[in-house]
């Protein structure tokens, strides 16, 4: 199995050969993409290959060919569709986020509580009661969910979407969810990221 | 100089802590902070004591104590003001996000080029124009700035915040920006993230 830092490389990758493929740049070495995640050529080299790309490191690797390869990867051309909980003000520019030029993972529908939210479309998607959760993520084979609920909620609604089926959640809450193990969740704590970014600004010398 | 993780430990550290306080809990446990950041008690000592705090493990930490010692690090009492620039869907989220209970870091102001935008309170922040941000981050000495511009603007924006006293850019956007190493750039790549969820999400077997 990937790492998760070799899954979260391969999609940093992909970004800067889709920016390669816009440029009409044909050829791409480890170096530039080891710059971009900032780790060595070597370690490019080593998850291109766990990766099964069989290239010319020396004369570059292929855009075209790389791109198609770690596409497969991610499942890109069979398109992956999620759904977001809670559409608060993170939950609402999530929505506009992905709705911009995201072209395979879309949010296909978003769930909250609030009856002056439910049966809308907001920023594009439609909104349903999380009561019709259970039959919606069965109906559409769901795995993935984006939680964007209040923190004193998070625990409690990620238990129920577990027990609907989803397998990975995106949690942006600042709780610390606690769940079985076989569930994947990737933490986007943004303020912690915010004190990090705060403190190494005040020690910068001048 | 603290390692970034370190930082980051200690911004979750004081998470738990406000939540003990909360719940009027006294002590806690290097393996009760350890649980919450996926470390080791081991680490989570040496992570308190490179804090300079002096607690007794064995009795655990004093909450009290050990939450002034992390506001003191991070500067809590003295209160950080920090700006905004780019008031899309990212940035009023931030704005909506930070404005409500984070007490120490403020967003003082946010700016953008929209003349539908400048002039207004938007989600509780004033906007000005962005050729008005070199005096004020002058006269209000702000050094970090949440960066939620448009992609192809990233890296001129986050050029002309340090030319203007900026040491330290939380990035929304998924530009990797260039600057010199005297800068603190952190990275928060929405897209990276999402497409990590996704895939682990994928393989999780049912």
């Amino acid at each position: 199995m990937m790492s998760e830092k070799t899954v979260a490389r391969l999609s940093l990758y992909r970004r800067l050969l889709k920016l390669f493929s816009d440029e009409n740049r044909h050829e791409v070495y480890s170096h530039q993409l080891a710059e971009v995640v900032k780790v060595t050529p070597a370690q490019v080299r080593r998850d291109l290959m766990v990766l099964g790309y069989n290239g010319i490191p020396k004369r570059g690797y292929e855009v075209a060919k790389l791109t198609e390869c770690i596409d497969k990867f991610f499942n890109v051309s069979k398109g992956i569709g999620i759904i977001l909980v809670g559409v608060g003000n993170i939950g609402r520019a999530m929505l506009s986020y992905f709705r911009e030029g995201k072209p395979y993972i879309n949010i296909v529908a978003a769930f909250d509580l609030d009856p002056d939210k439910i049966g809308r479309v907001i920023s594009g998607c439609q909104c349903y009661h999380i009561e019709s959760m259970p039959k919606f993520l069965n109906d559409n084979k769901i795995r993935t969910a984006i939680l964007t609920v209040p923190v004193g909620q998070a625990q409690g609604v990620a238990e129920f979407l577990i027990q609907n089926g989803i397998k990975g959640i995106l949690n942006f809450t600042p709780a610390r969810l606690k769940l079985s193990a076989d569930v994947f969740v990737e933490d986007v704590d943004i303020t912690m990221h915010l004190e990090k970014a705060t403190y190494f600004s005040s020690i910068v010398t001048k």
